[in-house]
Parts: C-alpha cells; sequence; structure tokens
C-alpha cells in the first residue's frame, strides 16, 4: 500500500516506511524503477539519523560500505544480475553474529569476540544473495534475557510508545526494534529461550525461531548448543519464508486458507495470568480461527511447569562452558547485573543435575511431539503480557511479572520446535500469537503462518 | 567344515562346535535335515553343562524354555514357516539387556533393575525373527570396565587357556566366552569404551560395535547415552552382517576382495608398547592387506591421546545420572571396587567440565571424519597385548598395562564410529585386527570385514 503510493522520491521522504508491507512489494518497487537499492539503504540511514538517537537500536552503523555495496548492487541489477528478492535489501544483525569488518560485542563491555569465531555460512549466504548489512543490533549481554534490558550497552526503546521507555523485549531487542521502525528491512536474531519471538511480540512485528540445526549456527556466540536457534525479525511471515528458502534451500509451500488447520491450545500455564487486551486479543484470533474453518482443540501438557528447572540447569551451564569459568569470574563484575546472576548458576551446576535434565527434556520431546498427531500446532500468546514501562521492573511485583515474559516461548525452544510470532493485537499496545510446530516442520510452519496472518490482516 | 562333516547325531558329540565356520553353515545343515533347533540347542546346553562351571560365562540359563521353544520352531520350519537364518539360533545375552521372564542384575549385587525398563525393541526383533535364548551372560559391573573382572558376581574364565585364569575382556564378557566356546551360537553385548570389540578379541572371535543410534537401545542399562551402542559378539563377520539386517533392515553388499581398500596406520598411540605376538600378527595382516591390493595409508590424529580425560569427563558423570547420586552413594560399598572408584569420579564432575568435553568431542569427531577422504577404515590392533593371567593384575605394573586395554578401542566410540574385531592371531593366544569407519558406515564396515576375514583365512 505504502509502496505503491510510492513516488521515485518515497525515499526522501523518512516518514514513509519502505518495508511495512514486507519484503516482496518493496523488491517489486525496485524492479519496475521506482526505487533503487541506494536510495533505499539512504532512505534506511536517514531514519537511522531521525529515530535512532531515541531509540538506540545499533551497536555500530556501517554507513559507507552500505552506501557503496548498494550503489554497486544497482550497477549489478541495471545490467542484468539478479540475485533474487533479498538482493540490496537493508538488514540489520544482532551483534551476537560475526559479520566481516565490524567488532562483536555480544552486548558486553568485556572483551569477548574471540568466542564467536569467524563469520558463519548464515552471513556468508546472506552476502551471496546481496543483501546489505547496515550495522549490528543491540542485544541483551550473551542473549540471556527477555526483557531486553542491558545495563553494559544499553537497553533500546520500544517505538511503540515514544514518551515512555518500555522493554523492547529481548534478547534481540535491536533487532526488532531497528525492523520496526523500519529502519532496517529486516533483522537476524537468535533464539534459545524466546530471544526472537518475545521482542517480535513487543515491537509489533513477525519473529521466526527455526528448528535447532536447520540454521547454520557458526559464527553465532554460543550461549546454549543445545537450544540455540537463529531467524529473522520482520514484517511479514513472508519475509521469514523467502529468508528460509535461502538458508535453508527449502521451498515454503501455499496455504489458500486456515481451514482444516488443528490449532492446540495448552493446558496448563500458557492461558494464565494474561493481561486483559492479551487475553481478549487471543481470544478474538482463536474466535476468527474458527470462524474461519481452523479447529481449535483443547490439549494437556502438565510437563511444561518443569521448563524453569530444566532452562536454569541447562542454559547457564553451557554458558559459562563458552564463557570459561575463569573468564566468567574475571568479568563478571562488569556484566549486567541479572545476566550475571543468571549466569553464576552455571558455576555450580553438576555434570549429574545437567545429564539428568538433558534426558528429561529428550523424554518430554517424545511426549510433546506425540501430541502432534492430534494437532498441526501449539497456538498461543506469545507472551502473557503487554510491553511495560522499563522503569517499573524496580518494583518487585512487576519484576516477578516480567519473569513471565518467557513462559509461552520458551516451552518452544525446550521441547524441540521451530515457533512463529505475529502481531495480533487490535489496540495501541502490540500482542503477539504464537504458533509452535515440531523439529523440522519449519516450511508447514511458515505456510501455515502466512494463511493465518492474511486473516489477521482482514480485522 | 565341521558341519559338513557332521552326521545327524553331531548335536551328541559335545567336541564338535556348531558354529566355528558361523551361522549360515549351521542353519543350512538344518534345512537339509540332519540337524534340528531342539538338538541344537540340547547340544548348546550340554555344552554349558561341560564347560560353564569352569568358564563361569552365564547369568542365569533358561533351559526349559529354550528346549521348549526350540521344539516348537521345529514344527513351524517342519510345516513350511521358516523365519530365515536366525531361526532356532541359540543366543547369549549380556545381562543388562532386559529379557521377558528372566531376571536383569547389570552384573552387580544391588537390585537395579527397575532402571532398565521393559524388553525393548532389539530383543523383540531377535524374538520375531525366532531367535532363541538360552541365558543371560555375564558382564563387568554397569558395564564399566574392559578387563571382565567383577568383583561382584564373577569374572569369566578366557576359554583359550584352561589351566590358567586369564581375563575374558570386558564388559561383555560373558557373552565373549559363552560364544568363543561354543555354547551359544552368538550373543549380544553393548560397547560404550571397546566392551564388545575387547572380549572378542580377547577370546578369539568377531565382535561389531554399530554406530551409536543405529540399533535400538531400550531396555538396554544406560552407561553412557553419548556413547553406548550394541552389537554381537559371533564367529565371522558374516554372523554380524545377518544381524545387522534383521536389526536395521539395512542390506550388507558383497565385497569382492580388499583391491583398492584404503586402511589408515593412524599416529600415534595406536601403535605403541604392543606385545610382541601383537605386532607381529598385526604386521602379517598388513603385509597380507597389501600383498592383496589393499592401500595402506600412514595418517597422523594427535588428540586420539585425549580420549582418558574425554571419557572419565562424559562417562562416569551419565552413569551417576542413571543410577542417581542417592541410589550410589547407597550400594557403593558393594560395588566392585574398580567400577566404584571410576562411577565415584561422575560425583563430583562439573557440568561445565562435561559441557565443555562434549564440545570437544564434538570438534574432534569432525576433525576424525575428515581422515576419511584419504582412508576407507582406520586399521589397528583391537587391544595392545595379549590376555594377561587376572592374578596379574594384582601387580601395579600390569595394572598400569591392564588400563589400556580399551586404548585402542575407545576411539571408535569417542569419534562416533562403528567398529569390528576380527581375529588376527597365528599362535595360541589370541589376537584383534580392529576396523573403523564413519557413524552409519556399518554395512559397507561389514562388507569390507567379510572381505579382509576370507583373507586372513588363507593364513
Amino acid at each position: 500500500m505504502v509502496i505503491d503510493q510510492s513516488t521515485s522520491v518515497c525515499h526522501e521522504d523518512i516518514t514513509v516506511d519502505l518495508f511495512a508491507n514486507g519484503i516482496r512489494p518493496w523488491a517489486e518497487s525496485i524492479r519496475r524503477g521506482t526505487l533503487s537499492f541506494e536510495q533505499s539503504v539512504r532512505h534506511c540511514l536517514q531514519r537511522i539519523d531521525e529515530h535512532n538517537p531515541l531509540l538506540d537500536a545499533f551497536e555500530c552503523v556501517d554507513r559507507e560500505r552500505a552506501l557503496a555495496t548498494a550503489g554497486a548492487l544497482d550497477k549489478l541489477l541495471s545490467n542484468g544480475t539478479d540475485f533474487g528478492l533479498l538482493m540490496g535489501l537493508p538488514m540489520g544483525v544482532k551483534d551476537i553474529i560475526v559479520v566481516d569488518g565490524l567488532p562483536t560485542r555480544n552486548g558486553s563491555n568485556a572483551d569477548t569476540e574471540d568466542l564467536n569465531g569467524v563469520e558463519g555460512a548464515l552471513m556468508q549466504r546472506l552476502r551471496s544473495a546481496g543483501t546489505v548489512t547496515l550495522g549490528k543490533t543491540r542485544t541483551v549481554e550473551f542473549a540471556l534475557g527477555s526483557t531486553g534490558v542491558n545495563e553494559s550497552r544499553g537497553t533500546p526503546w520500544n517505538p511503540v510508545d515514544r514518551t515512555v521507555h518500555r522493554i523492547p523485549g529481548g534478547s534481540s531487542s535491536g533487532s526488532a526494534v531497528a525492523t520496526s521502525s523500519g529502519m532496517v528491512g529486516m533483522a537476524l536474531g537468535s533464539d534459545t529461550g524466546g530471544s526472537i519471538r518475545i521482542p517480535a511480540c513487543f515491537t509489533g512485528i513477525v519473529g521466526f525461531k527455526s528448528s535447532v540445526g536447520r540454521w547454520p549456527l557458526d559464527g553465532i556466540f554460543s550461549l546454549s548448543p543445545t537450544l540455540d536457534s537463529a531467524g529473522p525479525l520482520c514484517r511479514r511471515v513472508d519475509d521469514a519464508a523467502l529468508l528460509h528458502t535461502l538458508v535453508t534451500g527449502e521451498e515454503v509451500g501455499d496455504r489458500a486458507d486456515v481451514r482444516g488447520l488443528r490449532l492446540g491450545i495448552v493446558d496448563p500455564v500458557f492461558q494464565e495470568d494474561l493481561d486483559s487486551q492479551v487475553a481478549d486479543d487471543f481470544e478474538h484470533a482463536c474466535r476468527l480461527l474458527q470462524d474461519n474453518g481452523a479447529l481449535i482443540v483443547r490439549l494437556s501438557f502438565a510437563p511444561v511447569q518443569e521448563r524453569t528447572a530444566l532452562f536454569s540447569t541447562i542454559v547457564p551451564a553451557e554458558l559459562i562452558s563458552c564463557l570459561g569459568p575463569a573468564r566468567f569470574l574475571d568479568i563478571r563484575d562488569r556484566v549486567d547485573s541479572v545476566t550475571a546472576a543468571r549466569a553464576s548458576v552455571g558455576l555450580d551446576t553438576s555434570a549429574n543435575a545437567y545429564v539428568s535434565a538433558q534426558k528429561r527434556r529428550l523424554e518430554l520431546v517424545r511426549q510433546a511431539r506425540a501430541t502432534f498427531s492430534r494437532v498441526d500446532a501449539w497456538l498461543s500468546p506469545t507472551c502473557p503480557f503487554v510491553p511495560m514501562p522499563v522503569s517499573d521492573l524496580s518494583s518487585p511485583a512487576h519484576h516477578q511479572r516480567a519473569l513471565l515474559a518467557s513462559r509461552n516461548a520458551q516451552p518452544g525452544n525446550l521441547l524441540d520446535m521451530c515457533g512463529l510470532s505475529l502481531p495480533m493485537q487490535r489496540s495501541a499496545l502490540p500482542t503477539g500469537l504464537q504458533l509452535l510446530m515440531p523439529l523440522n516442520q519449519d516450511a508447514t510452519l511458515l505456510a501455515s503462518g502466512r494463511a493465518v496472518e492474511r486473516l489477521l490482516d482482514r480485522r
């Protein structure tokens, strides 16, 4: 819609959001000649100049190289070399992912860049497709945290409210903020316990967490080899599908509508203690889905309540193994206080507790997998509340509530699923609809997600 | 040979070893009508009566049920129901594997049967193929140990020397002794650090360790979910191939000879400190292979020296997780002293050390895998020495040497390979030739092993 009304100088009007309707319309306007890659990059850089001083989404911006690359890509395209729809796309990259020529901070004031290794296959595939990296985006320190708060490097401002500093969600906080405010066309994130889906939900955009093992993770800070996965923060499910196909070679089929889609609402936990707006939006989304032929099925999966115990036994120990106990003890005083406290648990975890948690997790993976004989996906709100003001976190009650940010997302990691969060809000503050499917059903999830998204558009 | 000369009453002559040439000739004599299943079982039971008082290979013998089952199978076969070559085969089952109707001791005086769960898919597939379980065979306690010594339940006697009690190798000690002495036609074992290949080597028979994940392990004591694998102790590589096809459905192709087979001799460690007989037999085998067109390639793989550190960080912690620390502390005084000391390490292993060892292991798996661009298999002696008298283990020097029993076999587990040990001795005491191939190349390994075995037969 925005693009269709755009003129050849739309890029100079930075109130226009080039990517509001996703990558495909933008890429079409490029091919129609109404916009160039360089204009797109310049447009994003202007938005960064305008909005980033408040939003603080970037760790660094790679201005000159992005402009030069975009210019070269324009020449290639005008001479008949088209790398496909992602060519020239201005992107943000979560600052736990190595990009050649840019520093990697892993959200920390301590130097941990040596742990990431060299640039990995994911960035190289993106580069081969002609994407343009505008900069590295802020992250919770070592990607361990779901509110988005980072005392060390700064907490991005959630663009949904320019007057109050609300939590952006984390850990892929900067990627969510940069994408939702149109400073980039899409951004890369990682998700170990909800770190893509939660900030996507809180900033009103789409977040896709791929199945563990499906996307290459070399060159990405290894918080948890067991649970780490990568994925995009983007405007439309279709954007995630384009990227998934580029990264994995797997095609995402078309699903006409939601008719016959079996969606499981899982008891207990997922529907408890919801903000009234979240409850209302979710109920409305469910009704819409049902009215259009989807089948809502009630499921019971009690072991979901073990998520806190399992997560806190597995992830801190794996983080400590990544950092090394000596280095962690050396830098602990300079690490964000919440992250440091969580990571410290890993110093005292026994191998017995760790191995037992891993065994229990695999048992639950099998049990959860069995529920998919009855449903195609688990359906829930992505987060139980709307993004709260950062200042609220200092009150104990709000702090307790904030711990629930990952409650609905983490089971997707622990139970070896792929997941998607779609905006479902009908009023000012964002809420998210989460779809979870079994390991390696990424393409099916994205195809279903596109159908659900089309339906939600119609509200 | 034995079978070809057999008369219809050969089963009553218990000096005849029905399975010396493997399962296929025995199965053919059954189909020729010169022998029945019941006669075969009776023959084995008579050998057990004669030899087991010295050899002590069995935890229990299921006499009546075996005879009744064999009789019923004879009726089925004579009425035209043939389940295939493994039908009616008298088998031993390592006593960490659940068999319905028989107790499971896991080599321990402590009751740990509840940890194994119900009878698993492996036993069920064997039962469906009509094999006859003669009994449960002795094992090192909790399958943790490579000499075969078990202070709790007894150490089987290596049949290669009836005058001196020599170590049988472990942990599948009873399965090796029962098979090599012809008390069963084949026996099941498990291999976490050489526990099939080492006793096969020390008793002069064939041992095959399948790739992790290839054979079902439910109903089998879980020493180490990371490294556990199952497989047969048998007389011929072809026997292992028959069983592998039954269990996995994977066919083993024919390889005419060893021409062009690329065999890697790996430095350092594998060829060091060999008994002179082992060195001679290995040199002779290599020369024979080379003279017949195999290519011997020298490889270097220094990280193999990390095996002790990795194994002792991963396996004891996983054993403690299986037993539970409380139960282990409760039974420790009643557990074999060497097993107890090894397992105790797992009480104090940190999650950090465990996770770091697992990461390092995966790195080495990748590095080892890369060597297979130059060779088809790693070739080495299975064990660096011939089986020593059990009484020698009380001397510190011999005890130190005994620790090397698993030195050449363990890398096959830690580096995610499948492995085979073939008899290569040319004089009284057994020596073994080990072939290792990458994960899931089991069928290729078995096909190559058959070709190597045919060549060694010709000496």
